[in-house]
C-alpha cells in the first residue's frame, strides 16, 4: 500500500469494494430470486460509486441484501471521501478542502492525532445529519409502515440521500412521495449538504461560530472557493427551476399530469436540483421533453462541490471554465472572480478535467452505440452521462442493457467517481519537463 | 471600415453577402416556383458559409439562380479566406499561415505590392485547380448530359467541391455517382486540397521546389504545423475508413446494400473523408448506424486545416487538445510534438476554441429541442454539429425545420464559419490585465 499513489489507492479501493460487495450479494439469503454475477457486480458498483443505476430492483434483495447495499453506499460515499482527503493530507499535497481551516490545522501539524480529529469531525457531522434525517422521515413513514419497516425505510433512504446514492427501496424512485413536502424536503436537504462538500460545510460552521448566522448575508467573509460554490449552487438551482417549470409545465407525462399548481412547483423544484448528483426522481424521467432532458444532462455533467459525495466535473471547474471563456471574449489576459485573478494552474486543471470528462463520455457512448445499437440515441447518451456523474437518473435503459453494455456502465461509474479526484492528484504533482525542448506556437482555429 | 476589427469585418461580410445573396435569389427569373424570404436567406447563407444544408433543392432554381449560388460559394469560400488572411497581414498580426514562407515574405515587407502578389498566388492556385477539376468531371458528364449541361454540371460541382460547399444540383447529393471512381476521386481531391489550407499547400509547393517530390518522404523538412496537419489528415482518414468499414459493412441501408466489395470500399473511403467539412455524400446519411453517426459528428466537430475552406475547431486545435490531455496523464509540464514544446499560448487558444465551440453547439441544440421538439434527438444534434462545422451532411431534417429552427441553423452556420477565425484574432490581441488583482488558485475536480 505504501508504494501506491492515491489515484491507484482510490480506483483500487472502489474496485475492491465493488468486487467484495458483489461477492456478499451473491451469498444465499441476500436475494429472493436467483442473481447473476453481473447483476451483483452492477448493484455493488452502483452502490460503492453512489450512482443509483440498477439492473435489479432492490425489492428483489432480502433485508440483509439491502443492508449490504446500504453499507456499501456509506463506505463508498462518506468513507472514501474521508480517506481521499486524508491520503492527500498525509502526502502533504494541497487537497480539495485546503481552504477550510480545520483542515489547514491538520495540514500544518499533520500529526496522527490531528488526522484522527479531522476524521472524527467529518464522521460525526455526517452521522448526525443522517440520523436526524432518518428521524424526520420516520415521522411520516412509521405511522404508515409500522415501527420496524418504517424505521428501516427511514434509515436506508436517509443514508442513500446524504451520500447522494439515489437508491430507493421502491421501483419508481420517489414518484410515490412526489406530493409529500416533508419527505422531499428532508431528502433534498440531505443530498444538497452531502453534495456541496466538507470544505464548504466546514468553512460555514467556522464562520458561523465567529460571526453568528448573519455571516450568511456577508459573502465577503468567505474564501473565494466557498463563495463560488455557494453562489453557483444558488444560481444554478434557481435557473434550473425556471427551466424545468417552463419546459415541463404543460407536459402531461410529467408536471402537466399533476393535480394542482403547488404540487407542480414542488416536483419542479426537486427535479431541478436532483440531477447534479442525487439521482432521486419524483417525475417520470423518460417522459421529459428533449429540451429538459438535455438540460438535465448538462447538470449531471457539472455535478456538485469538490471533495463531496458528488461526481461530475464539479461546480468550481464549471465556473472556472465559464469565467475563462468570458475572459477570452473580453480579451482579458486571465479570468477573475470577486477581485481575485484566477491562477493559470487552476484554469489549466479545470480544462484538463473537462476535456478528460468529454473524451471519456464520448468514448463510452461510442462503445455503447456499438454494443446496444437498437436503443434511442438520447437514452444511451443520458445513461452514460448519468453513470459518469454517478447521478443514477435513467430513461429506463439500465435493466435492458446487454452484457457488454452493463460492463461499459460499470466502468463509466468507476471512472466517473475516481476520475476527477485522481486527475486532481495527478495534476497537483506534475513534473517539470526533463528534456528542455524548443518552444513552438501553432495556429489555432 | 477602417474602425472595424477583423472579426467584425468577417461576420459583417458573411452576413452582408448572405443578405445580398438572398435579395438576388428572390428576384424573378431566379427560381421556378415561389420562394420565401426565409428559404432565400437560408440558401444564400448556406452557400456563403460553404455549408451545403438546404431547405430548397437547387433544382428549383433556374440556371441564373444556380449561378448566383455558385458565385456566393466562391466568394464565401475562396474570397473570404484570402481576405481574412490579408486583413491579418495588414494589421501585422500573426496569421494562421505564418509558417508558409511565401506569407512570411508578405508579412515582412508588407507592401501593397507583396499583398497583391500573395492574393494573386492564392487565386491562381484555386482557379487552376477548379478548372482542372471541371475538365476532368466533364470527361464523364459531357457524353452523358451534352456539352452545355455537362460543362455546367462540371463547373458547378468543381467549385462546390474545392470550396467544400457540399452543394450538388441533384436531390440526393452524390448518391448517383457512388460507384463512379473518376467523379468521386476528382471531387475528393478537390475538397481535400481546399480543406487543408493554403499554409500547408504553400509550404508543400516551396519544399517541393527546393528538394523535389522526394521531400514528401522527409517529414522533418516541414514546419511542425504543416507536419501536424498532414499527419493528422492521413491518420484520421485511415482511422475513419476502418471505422466506417467496420460499422457499415453489413448495414443494408448503406454499404451492405451495394453490389460488390469494390463499390463498398470506394463508398466507405468517400464517407470516411467527407464529414470533416466537404459534406457530399454517396450513401444515405440517415440510414447509418448510431455508432458511425456519432463518429461522423466527431469528425464534423474537428474539421479541416486552419486558414482553409473548412470550419470546425480545426485539426491543429484537435491535436493540441489530445497532446495536452496526454501530457496531463503523463504528468508532464507541457505537451510536446516532434521535439518541440507546444507553447502555453497555443494550448490556451486551442482550449478557448474548443470550449466556445462546445458551448455554442450546446446552446443551439438546446434552442432547437425547444423550437422543433418532435424530431429525433440524434437528428437534431447531427444537424447542429453539421451547421457548426459548415459540413452540410443531414439526416433529412433541414427541409422539415420550423421557421425559428431555420433561423437557429442560419445563425449556427454564420457563427461556425466566423467563429474560429474571429476567436483566433481576439485571442491574438489579448490585452494584459489592467487591474492587477491578487492571484488565487481553486480546487478543481
Ligand atoms: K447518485
Ligand atoms: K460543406
Amino acid at each position: 500500500i505504501i508504494h501506491l499513489s492515491p489515484p491507484e489507492i482510490l480506483l483500487g479501493g472502489f474496485l475492491g469494494l465493488s468486487l467484495l460487495g458483489a461477492g456478499l450479494l451473491k451469498l444465499p439469503g441476500m436475494h429472493h430470486e436467483s442473481l447473476s454475477w453481473l447483476s451483483a457486480l452492477f448493484t455493488a458498483t452502483s452502490a460503492v460509486t453512489v450512482t443509483g443505476l440498477s439492473v435489479t430492483p432492490l425489492s428483489e434483495f432480502t433485508l440483509s441484501g439491502q443492508a449490504v447495499v446500504m453499507i456499501l453506499i456509506q463506505l463508498g460515499g462518506l468513507g472514501f471521501m474521508t480517506l481521499a482527503a486524508l491520503s492527500l493530507v498525509m502526502l502533504g499535497q494541497r487537497l480539495p478542502m485546503h481552504q477550510a481551516s480545520l483542515v489547514r490545522e491538520a495540514l500544518n501539524r499533520s500529526s496522527s492525532r490531528e488526522i484522527a480529529r479531522l476524521l472524527k469531525i467529518i464522521t460525526a457531522f455526517a452521522l448526525t445529519l443522517e440520523l436526524t434525517g432518518a428521524l424526520l422521515l420516520a415521522i411520516d413513514w412509521v405511522p404508515i409502515y409500522g415501527w420496524r419497516h418504517g424505521l428501516w425505510l427511514s434509515l436506508f433512504h436517509s443514508i442513500s440521500a446524504f451520500n447522494n446514492a439515489g437508491f430507493t427501496l421502491w421501483p419508481n424512485s420517489l414518484l410515490r412521495e412526489a406530493t409529500n413536502p416533508l419527505v422531499t424536503s428532508v431528502i433534498s436537504v440531505l443530498f444538497m449538504t452531502g453534495g456541496i462538500g466538507f470544505a464548504v460545510i466546514g468553512e460555514l460552521r467556522e464562520r458561523r461560530r465567529e460571526y453568528g448566522w448573519r455571516v450568511l448575508l456577508q459573502p465577503s467573509r468567505f474564501s473565494v472557493q466557498t463563495r463560488l460554490v455557494l453562489e453557483a449552487t444558488v444560481i444554478l438551482n434557481l435557473l434550473s427551476l425556471v427551466v424545468i417549470l417552463a419546459l415541463e409545465w404543460r407536459n402531461p407525462g410529467t408536471l402537466g399530469g399533476m393535480a394542482n399548481q403547488g404540487e407542480r412547483v414542488l416536483a419542479a423544484a426537486f427535479t431541478a436540483v436532483t440531477p447534479r448528483t442525487a439521482g432521486f426522481s419524483v417525475i417520470d424521467t423518460s417522459a421529459m421533453t428533449h429540451a429538459s432532458t438535455l438540460w438535465t444532462m448538462a447538470l449531471m455533467f457539472i455535478g456538485g462541490g469538490s471533495g463531496s459525495t458528488a461526481s461530475g466535473i464539479k461546480l468550481t471547474t464549471f465556473v472556472v471554465l465559464l469565467l475563462t471563456t468570458r475572459s477570452f471574449l473580453r480579451r482579458e489576459a486571465s479570468p477573475s472572480l470577486h477581485g481575485r485573478r484566477i491562477g493559470d494552474e487552476t484554469v489549466f486543471k479545470a480544462i484538463a478535467v473537462a476535456l478528460t470528462a468529454i473524451l471519456l463520455i464520448f468514448t463510452m457512448l461510442f462503445a455503447l452505440t456499438i454494443t446496444d445499437p437498437n436503443h434511442d440515441f438520447l437514452t444511451l447518451a443520458f445513461e452514460v452521462v448519468s453513470a459518469f456523474g454517478t447521478v443514477g437518473l435513467s430513461r429506463g435503459l439500465t435493466p435492458e442493457l446487454s452484457t457488454p453494455g452493463q460492463l461499459i456502465i460499470i466502468i463509466t461509474m468507476l471512472l466517473g467517481r475516481t476520475g476527477p479526484l485522481a486527475l486532481g492528484y495527478l495534476l497537483a504533482t506534475r513534473k517539470h519537463h526533463g528534456i528542455n525542448y524548443a518552444r513552438t506556437e501553432l495556429s489555432i482555429g
